[in-house]
């Protein structure tokens, strides 16, 4: 069994992307900068925001975190994201995510320049990349299929289980890994809440994509031999411990693990390469806005 | 067995739409206006238009050809397109594809204005589609949806092996059966030219969807008992007949069709389906555009 290390590729990359930032600088351009939105005092979501903004420093990109209170209105930070479209030093932004329940995520999403939407969640971007164009693909996703190639595991012609249609993971990588090249060319199933006899499904699978967010969902006696299981799932499972919490996958890993070929562990496996991969739009974005 | 009729069916649903089209005009409405571009001389993209034309006038809309010769330059061509968008007058339009090889066919698509394209080809429409928001969906799949609910086949929890991964019918089709809702619900598995021991997936199968383009490739021992069959392939067969063709689905009817629960006939199945599809789209496009 061989980890899926998404700590140590994550590091590499982002030390590839520093490279090049430093490149492009020492060719007289700007630092790709990354702005965040974060609306409310959501937990999670500050310490989401909190790592991105770490990574962006690590690869020499310049950021900031626009703090809104939770009661903006919808029309106010409407006006924000307009202002970040047009703000020429902004190469690319986000709203994170899950918004303030009187605020319409799509209606938000949708008014984000599609150049500038890092996060590959407007329906411009979705609807290239489904459709095999140049895009931006959206974090979990493309960090998944980094780390798939970044280990050299062959996915021509393999079956591939995608548990979970999330439009944020489950339905993107089922698209991506079903197109043609490498990783890709798998023949993908996807599977989800009204799925009938879903292990019938993983049993067959030689690639597992666990997205469903149900806790070490995927038990041992539910995969082949030499299955490679990505877990995506990231659940906060209360326990006596200080923190109060600990943090759970979809994949009963102690059972699973034995029978794999290859695994990711959670935490360590999907989040950092989720965080890199949106670093990896941003240069792309920062060059392509200053054409090069 | 029964046959799923997409003559009948689209007779109807026609008739349904020239009676809202009636009812828009006797409100003091506009008539949908649907404009076609065709470029060259191609028989069949020819044949096609003029089905289209007359699906048009059969249900009150007006509608117009465009031609265009073969050499038509891809910039004349963007031109039309950008003048077809600010016309007030033309409520929706398609460029009929192929083209000719000098002009990218992408850039033309993404030309068109997403409200205006009732082929559903523009990433702004696919991306909505795939993520379950209002969108136009491309005709053929909207067309193999309808046919589903117009039969009341019960989809939810059924395992759907769509037979291709093209853009406009395996991608979609895959993308919409395994969304929620009825159509939907389904466990969908994507199968194409890398898929290995393909027929292992359609025995277990309890819909098919078969849009591959090769004649004749479904077979009865490739099947069970009881399966739905939606048979999207069309090929033209050169033989001794006076016509010197006749077309072919991607089923062996014979085969296939007394094992089968619901079966489509080719032609007569999905094909006067995708037609209807594109006039409910118009006539979508025009009560969008007039504010009904």
């Amino acid at each position: 069994m061989i980890l899926l290390d998404g700590k140590a590729t994550s590091a590499r990359i982002k030390e590839q992307i520093a490279r090049q930032v430093e490149e492009m600088v020492a060719a007289g351009g700007k630092r790709p900068h990354l702005t965040a939105i974060l609306v409310g005092e959501d937990g999670a979501s500050k310490t989401y925001v909190a790592n991105k903004e770490k990574a962006c420093a690590a690869a020499g990109f310049t950021s900031e975190v626009i703090r809104m209170s939770a009661d903006t209105t919808q029309e106010r930070l409407l006006a924000e994201v307009a202002r970040l479209n047009a703000d020429p030093d902004v190469d690319g932004f986000i709203v994170q995510l899950p918004l303030p329940r009187h605020i319409d995520e799509n209606k938000v999403i949708e008014a984000i320049d599609p150049r500038k939407d890092v996060d590959g969640f407007h329906p411009e971007n979705v609807g290239r990349m489904v459709l095999g164009l140049d895009s931006f693909v959206s974090a979990t996703p493309y960090g998944i299929v980094r780390l798939l190639e970044e280990y050299g595991i062959e996915t021509r012609g393999k079956h591939c289980v995608v548990l979970g249609r999330s439009n944020i993971v489950g339905r993107p990588i089922a698209n991506l890994l079903s197109q043609k090249g490498n990783p890709g060319d798998c023949t993908v199933t996807i599977c989800h809440s009204r799925t009938q006899n879903l292990a019938s499904f993983t049993r067959e699978a030689d690639i597992i994509i666990a997205a469903l967010g149900v806790p070490e969902f995927l038990k041992g006696d539910m995969v082949k031999d030499g299955v490679v299981v990505v877990d995506v799932g990231i659940t906060r499972v209360s326990d006596d411990s200080p923190k109060g919490y600990h943090l759970a996958g979809d994949v009963a890993f102690d059972e699973v693990a034995p029978k794999a070929s290859y695994i990711t562990p959670v935490p360590g496996g999907v989040g950092p390469m989720t965080i890199v991969s949106l670093l990896q739009n941003t240069l792309k974005a920062a060059s392509k806005r200053q054409g090069r």
